[in-house]
């Protein structure tokens, strides 16, 4: 790997020396999403670096390019890290034109437009097609449910809710129809040829994720886990950079355990949770589900978080979705960052704003998405909830004496 | 203590059986909060039972009865535990009119109209005609702030945000101002006669919670902690409930050591925290930082959760603020009572509606405040965000071959 001046870049915004970072990322545990053909800064995530999150657009029923695009938007405006189409039609406009407008990393889901184009006739080879393409078009990182195979599919009548990965089941009713293995499975080593030449990052799927606590941490999602970490060993060979995918729906205290599983399995490559969420019930807001799991998921390591929004099992996330999907995702990387990093400049300085009743520096300080509009301050000198009994103001002056 | 009707009613309820659950009560794990005077059912807040949560509202500067009543009725529509009046003025006219009014237990916060009455020649004598004021009008449990002492009020200088309890303050300006220790601790004798005629459950408050990460677990919440583990033996000893009040801004990997520490050092009290709050920076989103706090402070075995509003820091809650707060508090508590008591009923149950697609079992089985209007269905066989490539659909021809 070249040190040069874009990664000289990475690691003073990191807050990391240049030389741990190369290391990390020589051994794995930090990758740089940056398609080569791409003049975007490299993103790096992984060990010892702030955590970073994800925000999920693309268009499934309904066709609004522009709409997907206005979501984009405003998930980079609210601070969301990458950026991944998970469209299910239109698949080369949408991915061209979302490189072309974004300046973040982008993430797609080849096997949808493979399987969706295709049908059951898809096979290894129509599928390396998708995937080059993608790579030519200069996406930066790519979803591939490589560990998924024959044997887990059939037997998913097991589980509670059989799949919840859309990738993950269109390769399981293709190996069901077909009676074959999953091509990315077999084929992984011809997948590794054609993402190397564009430094394109592999994000290993979970297929298998639990769709609900009570198929959390089964034999499914371990045996697919373990299967990634062969893959993983596979890629390092060639030099090809993965992340891996996890869950998913996660009880509470099922989360510690699965982060340190993948790290141990997967040789500290780095881990891409999707929530965790950590309950079935909160239908309408999963992004406070997904902000619990995602919080404890990342002080235990978990490295990128994918977002959830408040329209999760319920349908397309419209803008303002978006927006609390990522300020939710943002608030449990930060907190998650606290114990991770250590850095706690950013609070130390919001609670010495907020002790001194500077409210303007609070609202520059705290977390993007505030609307004053929706809590307009009264009085300058304290807030509305104490007013003039602010415990701030009231003791100051017994301090100061 | 009696076995009656009404005991027998929350062990059912609470589906814990009468002869553990009275055995609790003794050991003063679990307390019942119901004012002998009023005509509720008990409730039961502390270990091996569903983990509580409470609703704070009350008028600050504004006064406005009606709303204030208002945000304490969609409180318990959401599924509120208790309500908790933080008024500062017009003490009696609302204290009378909740209880009245609502059916759940009350909580009040004495020590607000006793300073706010007579400020600085507010006594011991005062004091508890306030707190006895209260236990004859039928409140079930009031926060009292008897475990800071003058020597923490005289230092508080030394933390980021000396002080972020408003009881907490009233107490330490009149200690510093009058060179007096605390009444509510000196007088804490006098305190437990006159609840202990009314079945009051002290909520022993702590005034030094942290109000930033970084003021977390300093010497003066724990000495605070400490002297309330003092004050909760002899408050036993004279068969008073008492339960102890927690932080407060805790980072996320402080959580599970407080917990602890506190049913260590107060003989398993129930545990009643505020939030805790994961980061400061999350101006206009705590009821977030609120919920992964609660979430994990849960499943180590905090009790009881007091909601936090997204008007956190920033002003009273509005109607829907208190909504918000109710709802993230309830599924914080969910999400830790799969932990605590492995009952996952409710979590089977939604999954299976879920991969049926059956909506409207989905619905009735969610977390209340879901709404259809908000995320209309648009087909009822799918959901808009896989749409016809709906895994659930997909999957299901293949699965029963």
């Amino acid at each position: 790997m070249k040190i040069n001046n874009a990664l000289r870049e990475v690691a003073r915004e990191e807050n990391i020396s240049i030389e741990r970072l190369t290391r990390r990322v020589k051994n794995g545990s930090v990758v740089l999403a940056k398609n080569s053909k791409r003049n975007i800064r490299p993103l790096a995530i992984g060990s010892d670096i702030r955590t970073k999150i994800n925000a999920n657009i693309g268009f499934s029923t309904k066709k609004n390019l522009k709409t997907e695009l206005k979501k984009a938007k405003i998930a980079i405006e609210y601070g969301t890290d990458t950026i991944m189409d998970l469209s299910v039609s239109n698949f080369d406009k949408i991915r061209r034109t979302l490189i072309k407008k974004i300046n973040i990393p982008l993430g797609t889901v080849p096997i949808y437009q493979a399987f969706i184009e295709k049908k059951f006739d898809m096979n290894l080879d129509s599928i390396l097609d998708t995937i080059e393409k993608n790579c030519r078009d200069g996406v930066d990182f790519m979803t591939l449910h490589c560990g998924i195979t024959k044997e887990l599919a059939e037997n998913l009548n097991e589980r509670i809710i059989p799949i919840a990965s859309r990738g993950g089941c269109f390769l399981s009713v293709w190996m069901l129809e077909n009676t074959k293995e999953n091509p990315l499975y077999t084929g992984f080593n011809e997948i590794l040829e054609i993402v190397k030449e564009y430094d394109v990052v592999i994000s290993l799927g979970d297929a298998l994720r639990p769709g609900s606590v009570l198929d959390a941490s089964d034999r499914f999602q371990i045996q697919e886990l373990i299967n990634l970490g062969r893959l993983t060993k596979i890629a390092r060979r060639e030099k090809v950079p993965v992340i891996i995918e996890g869950p998913g729906h996660l009880p509470l205290d099922q989360i510690e355990m699965n982060v340190l599983l993948e790290k141990k399995i997967c040789d500290n490559a780095p881990f891409y949770v999707l929530g965790p969420l950590v309950t079935d019930i909160a239908i309408g807001y999963d992004h406070i589900t997904g902000a619990i799991g995602g919080a404890i998921a990342g002080m235990y390591g978990a490295d990128f978080l994918c977002y959830v929004t408040p329209a999760e099992h319920l349908g397309l996330p419209g803008i303002e979705d978006v927006k609390n999907g990522v300020i939710a995702s943002k608030i449990a990387a930060h907190a998650a960052d606290l114990v991770k990093l250590k850095d706690y400049q950013k609070d130390l300085a919001l609670s010495i704003a907020r002790k001194d009743l500077n409210w303007s520096k609070q609202f520059n300080l705290g977390i993007k998405g505030y609307s004053q509009t929706k809590y307009p301050l009264v009085d300058k000198n304290v807030c509305t909830m104490c007013g003039a009994y602010c415990t701030h103001k009231t003791i100051r002056e017994y301090l100061k004496k």
